[in-house]
């Protein structure tokens, strides 16, 4: 979809029955299941989860947030886009946007700050090189 | 809870106000969710998740079942009751009642069957004596 | 897909990384969403809700259940088919299927029994001859 | 709990086993769940909800964010603080706090911003008088 052109990794979902609320609309922690599911697809595009398997070491979500701008309804389908903003020593910030197919506008935009932890000595640790490249050819595609 | 006396394992929860769908009841998955913590505690009782862990010989449910009886809303607090009935060489029945502390009354039955499943090797097991035993002496309570 | 001919709906769904358990499976729980989605889409094609709308008159779900034949992980896809197989005075029972895209094999069935039911009298109502028709004519498909 | 403290309204959760994701831990959005029902509680306590029925001005959430500061885990119980630090002329600023009983710990921090929304019209309205009161008074307690 042409309103999430900024962002490298889109996937799409579509809205079901269940993830309305009593007030009939998405219920506001289903946006972080999306956010969730563009982050997994962006991550397995770095290789980072099979480095985490090898060393480890891999990611942590350690921040998250998200503005409401549109209600969502079912029956609709939705784009979801991931971009990569700030890539830093120990962590990376992800933005994201869903847009709705059924009115073709940005329903809702948010964060991830995912952090590079190192699970067996349960400390942060430098994102690897391997990954940070593979990030920078996402984001220039 | 009385409706409840039958049930050997009896866990407290509150129903909370996002578990309800766009038809303003707890929407039916959430029952599930429900069943599964009782499951939850019970088998915690019957030492099989530690012998899982030592043996990769554990739980594994094979069918599940619910007959919704009364709706149920937010704000509430309900009991959710656990019984094995049916020991088998391989397998036991458990079986599941919700009651509303607002209104007193069962809102919905149903029942789980628990395979014994070797992980390891990807097939069927029986069920362990030590966790047998427990089982029974957590029925003749 | 094939394993799915006997089912006249059939919807589509990706299977999304935060629907699985500590497990590392989707958890039992979704697959009764998944059966929810598909009777959604069902029911929208006989009427039913606008029916509904009209006159207060509209289904309810009284019992479900699934059996789980396989274990279903991320990443995958699944087709979830449903059909009508009891067409009674006041309800009918309705068979789920899930296959996944992954493997091509039914990973779980399951049924639901919906009644009609009265929302203002708060009883049970006889089907409406035009819903009734509506589900003979999707099933002959 | 202490690390509650400067929270006016605090509720007990149970963390349940299917809160878990493939991580073993509690899943990101699960946490804004928790978040959800606490707001809920404080939002009942302004009688805003009555204020909604009555007029079709209530609240609508505008924005949220969580960061997460120690994972959480099944077995525990919870504790949720709410607060209100910003109260503007059509909108206000919630806090939360989580604090783990098996840890007396604080698991997870976040807020969200609140706007009063005439939903007849479609358009952002001025906090009513009556619930701004409660605020403060909540507030002072």
């Amino acid at each position: 979809m042409k309103v999430l052109d900024d962002y490298p990794v889109v996937i799409e979902l579509p809205v079901v029955w269940g993830e309305m609320d009593a007030f009939n609309h998405v219920n506001n922690i289903i946006y972080f299941r999306y956010f969730e599911s563009a982050r997994i697809a962006y991550v397995e595009q770095t290789g980072f989860m099979e480095y985490m398997d090898k060393t480890g070491i891999g990611p942590i979500l350690a921040h998250t947030e998200c503005r409401f701008k549109l209600p969502l309804n079912y029956p609709d389908t939705i784009s979801v886009g991931a971009s990569v903003t700030e890539l830093k020593e120990d962590r990376c910030k992800m933005l994201y946007a869903i847009a709705s197919h059924a009115t073709g506008k940005i329903v809702a935009e948010g964060s991830g700050t995912i952090v590079c932890f190192d699970y067996k000595n349960n400390c942060k640790a430098p994102l690897p090189d391997e990954v940070r490249d593979r990030i920078e050819r996402i984001q220039s595609r």
